[in-house]
């Protein structure tokens, strides 16, 4: 198996590293070959704009995606995303390492979707959900956050953790066709004692050997709407 | 009424900069004062990292929100941070403006809330939701969007738009203690008529000068919750 790993912290000490070098370590041990686009290391940059395309098909007005779709089709993207982009159709397994800021990706991991998902190749037309660019490939989230489990569920103080990582575990990922893995978790992170993270690495590498016996989370099917994509009757019951 | 507006657009001629204008313009003409952020004309840098520090409380070992509570206290917070938060503190009604890019903020957005919510200052300790740091100010989230209308409710294919924002509205502004204000959305922009987009500026002026007039979404209240953030018995029910 073929695993992208995008790691995006700033500290190379920090306890999100090691679930990093522990994932590249586990599967690599395996048998799978792993790549890391490690953002801050790499100085990605976040920042979508008109930069990001060669000739354009608008050269004096810029709509995002639809540059995206004329770049994809005439290579004319800029290599920074063009290797990233390469790297994901590589890759059976994207690993998404990062931590929580505000209920989401750093804004620098935010910048790599925005950049390398691009229209054209990740969805486009009617290829989402299921149907979209990416089918066939999974995707695991790893995250380290400052909450702790009781603060997450459906009466607790945030809501259930996939409601508040819904743009990115449905919005983003589903709808460019990855199966959704379980996300893995690291709750309370800055304030655990050293044993404490010593057992989450421990769960880790345990939940990185069951990887291909984990029912991926359920999102919409395109079968269940029609040509507009409004809901089919049946799908409504 | 002071008012900030952050706009998150890469195409100075693009419709959501017009949204941008009309407020500026509208809120202006009814005697508030408006300051703009303009992310990409600033260009703001939306990597958070160690360099956002002076003087650090643990120069050898980065946690991101730890160094902000000790800047926030010891004002050794970066100059262009500093600057942004004081824009807030100014404000009492903020706006922003931004395309959504994956059922979020752009990056370059992202980053403006990752480096500029400070922990000690939006939040912190016990202070969040009803009792966050920014409590007693409003804000206003008005997005452009590729989608259409009948795609978004609970049985459309991508659920309900509130839900898709939740990180956003409720992890994040309500979060911080602001009143958060139903968003105002402009649907399927690339693709539509310019009388339509006429009628999107014209209900958004409208929109502008009820602002006072609208209930504010409801969120968590810690009263709602122990000292450990667990729910008390009566919110269970």
């Amino acid at each position: 198996m073929n695993v992208l790993l995008v790691h995006a912290h700033y500290e190379p000490q920090s306890f999100n590293a090691a679930l990093k070098d522990l994932a590249v370590k586990t599967l690599s041990e395996a048998g799978h070959t792993v790549q890391v686009s490690d953002l801050y290391a790499m100085q990605w940059n976040p920042v979508a704009s008109q930069t990001d395309f060669g000739a354009r098909s608008k050269p004096d007005y810029c709509v995002y995606a639809l540059e995206q779709r004329h770049g994809a089709q005439n290579g004319t993207i800029a290599s920074d995303i063009q290797s990233e982009i390469a790297k994901v159709e590589w890759s059976d397994l994207l690993i998404l390492n990062f931590p929580i800021f505000w209920f989401s990706t750093p804004a620098i991991l935010k910048g790599w979707i925005d950049r390398v998902f691009v229209s054209g190749l990740f969805y486009g037309g009617k290829r989402f959900y299921d149907q979209g660019g990416m089918r066939g490939k999974r995707v695991l989230v790893t995250f380290t956050i400052g909450g702790q489990p009781h603060m997450f569920g459906p009466e607790a103080i945030h809501g259930e953790i996939e409601l508040m990582l819904r743009p990115l575990l449905r919005g983003t990922l589903a709808y460019a066709g990855f199966d959704v893995l379980p996300p893995f978790a690291a709750y309370h992170v800055p304030y655990i004692s050293h044993e404490a993270r010593c057992a989450i690495l421990d769960d880790y590498r345990d939940y990185l050997g069951r990887l291909d016996t984990l029912e991926p989370l359920s999102f919409p099917r395109m079968s269940d709407f029609d040509e507009r994509l409004h809901p089919l009757p049946c799908s409504v019951l």
